[in-house]
């Protein structure tokens, strides 16, 4: 290798936003971080499926296998190949098979974490959005949020945020109503356990579904966090940073209004603008 | 509630470290996101484990249940109580069992995705601790590493770290040499895969084990990212941010000296202070 190459162009995606800063709003571009599932398959079984950025699939497969203890050795395997994928050609590049060399076991069964299941309608990213608008279909509600209220809640989550002033090791995750109320804050080493525990309290609470409300988190917005806020049919996910390519995509496809780099009086709409009013 | 109140004081862990800012060394107090591993169980069956910060695992337990779509509606169980684990007592807060209203079906085999497997074994953190170390004992090499060396390494990755300015959504991992010579660099949206990518790099060739290299990484350290580590053999891992609770207590098991905070001329030794010198 010449040097320590970064991720190349396929590590991100354009995307169209929204700029909102005070009362100016005006189309254009971003970039966001590309993100697809990867099935990693051993001696023909799917073993898990990871949300990765694409590009390095080798490197990626092969390095799971082994810090996770599948393997021992690099040796175990004779080749990792991306499989071809039918009838859903869109997932040829989400697939990638180990192929054991003679003699070498894997407990499969043991091993799985596979949560999205073994079929590849899963792997591709237009599999996963079908796979979560079915059970959790795309909203229908008309809630609308006012900027002013959006960019007000950083300040108010710092007020609550206590653990994280103190190690700066956790990720929060807060309920706030149309009129920037904070119902709930949570925190956690894990982004969508906190997530979780604000859907929990409101669940515990008779609220759901939670038409209305809005989720803000103290971080990155991936995929599977507007999963969650879908299934909680939750109308906006805003957040500190920045959101992936597919949690953009299901956003779009969900209704659910994406508001990333809330910071200071301004942010961007990655999807579902007309929520924003 | 009276008030969206933030995780209480079982979020947070006390540590003792030493931190090293220009040519000055001192002990001192830190205090780390407390993590450890909750096994969720439904009708009976472990259905997931989740490394979390404990406190609210009522709430974590019913939201995890509910946007990831294993139950539909809250009443569809009809409690969730913390389990007693026998014969390990060390993990009787980690264990949560939701109880089903009869007539409730759930196909936890479909939906599993424990990859910690559903042993009691795995789920208190000393536990988890000895379930890695099994497989990767504690290192036994003398590799160290000059403050000066750790001190120029965030600046180095930024130079390479393309696609993290461009979007704010990616995650970087980095292996160097104790010279500081970046060797490679890779990017995901996911924390663990950015590490796998570069340990898979080191294995396509024939690298590993990676005695006397380091592991830096861009943002949070938890767990999963020090038994990576360990099971690559890198003797040491340097974040930009903050480690776990449980990250901090592998580290020392497994002597990998573990840096946090890496930012100017200064950082914070959480484990095996000695490889540093």
């Amino acid at each position: 290798m010449a040097g320590p190459a970064a991720e190349g162009g396929d590590a991100v995606r354009p995307v169209a936003i929204e700029r909102l800063a005070e009362a100016a709003r005006r189309a254009g571009d971003d970039r966001v971080a590309h993100e697809e599932p990867l099935e990693i398959q051993v001696g023909g079984s799917p073993l898990a499926v990871l949300m990765r950025t694409p590009g390095r699939d080798h490197e990626l497969a092969l390095g799971f296998l082994l810090t996770e203890g599948v393997l021992e050795s690099p040796e175990e395997i004779v080749a990792l190949r991306h499989e071809s994928v039918t009838p859903d050609p869109a997932a040829d590049g989400n697939v990638i098979r180990a192929l054991l060399r003679p003699g070498v076991r894997v407990d499969v069964e043991a091993q799985r974490r596979s949560f999205y299941a073994g079929s590849s309608c899963g792997v591709c990213g237009k599999g996963s959005l079908e796979r979560v608008l079915r059970t959790a279909p795309p909203l229908e509600d008309a809630s609308r949020f006012d900027p002013e209220v959006l960019y007000a809640l950083p300040g108010r989550l710092r007020e609550v945020q206590h653990a994280f002033d103190a190690t700066g090791g956790l990720h929060a995750a807060a309920l706030f109503d149309a009129d920037g109320k904070l119902l709930v804050v949570r925190e956690d080493v894990g982004r969508h356990n906190a997530v979780d525990k604000v859907v929990g309290w409101a669940a515990e609470r008779g609220r759901l579904p939670l038409r209305g409300h809005g989720l803000l988190v103290s971080g990155r917005v991936s995929f599977e966090i507007v999963q969650k806020a879908l299934a909680a049919r939750i109308p906006l996910v805003a957040a500190v940073s920045a959101p992936t390519s597919l949690a953009v995509e299901l956003a779009a496809a969900g209704r659910v209004a994406l508001v990333g780099f809330l910071r200071g009086r301004g942010f961007n709409v990655y999807a579902e603008r007309e929520r924003i009013a």
